[in-house]
């Protein structure tokens, strides 16, 4: 095994620990959220995610390995800032407009890890791979043009 | 004020801090980066980290404040990621790649925060903070793509 396949296995049990920490944490969200297309939009991405957790399932068994987690400091902090969010502002107009810019650094991390992903499949020469995570960071990407949208035409308006 | 202006200051306040962390790893990893256009790429960002600090401290002014932290969980977690990367990756022929991996979730985490603060400062008729806001959203994906296009051309292929 090369060093870069070392590296993507490595930053797949990260995302994969990411993701489950993200079911985890898209129920709570949605319970907190006032207006209700925020709630089905994280009640969506619920779903997605889902899916996006058996499509990494996928690629460990396309290497040969059974599925494993490594611990991810990142989501940890990502999802930690984002109850702090919920806490502080849970009385808020703005709570809305705080849980989406919270779930769009969510996205966001997710989008870095597919795009590096995605493209070390492709160098590996891993097609099958390349395109299971190119499905999921299209659908990271859309969640969060999905978000902007959501507050840009009514989440902040309410909070301003 | 408001309660999207009480938000709006928390997350610069929030971002105030990531910077300050990055600040301090940049130099880190700079000196970690084998190839030296990678070595050059996180110099040039680090200057580019220093006007932003100096942004984000005329939009405290200009909400006549001073400039203030908050712990960004976030930022903790994601930097304490690129650590253990170089860690455990340290004797790797992939160490740029992860290194440039790990780099693009801070810039990242930084899109998704500059967005939602732009966003929020044109709703609260914040016009010269909205300017600067988005001038240093565009930096930060400037970066991203710069990042990617070396890990592409050249970093990716030396692990591969």
């Amino acid at each position: 095994m090369n060093d870069l396949a070392k590296l993507f296995e490595h930053t797949l049990m990260d995302v994969y620990y990411a993701e489950k920490q993200i079911l985890k944490a898209l129920p709570k969200l949605a319970n907190k959220a006032k207006s209700l297309e925020l709630k089905k939009a994280f009640e969506t991405h619920l779903t997605q995610t889902e899916a996006q957790v058996k499509r990494l399932e996928k690629i460990f068994q396309l290497l040969g390995k059974s599925a494993k987690s490594v611990k991810c400091e990142a989501i940890t902090g990502i999802l930690k800032e984002g109850d702090e969010v919920v806490e502080e502002f849970g009385d808020s107009t703005a709570l809305d407009a705080g849980m989406i810019a919270a779930a769009q650094t969510v996205e966001h991390y997710e989008m870095a890890r597919y795009g590096a992903l995605r493209t070390w499949a492709e160098e590996l020469k891993m097609s099958e791979a390349a395109i299971l995570l190119e499905q999921t960071l299209l659908e990271e990407r859309a969640t969060d043009q999905l978000l902007s949208k959501l507050a840009e035409s009514k989440i902040n308006l309410k909070a301003a």
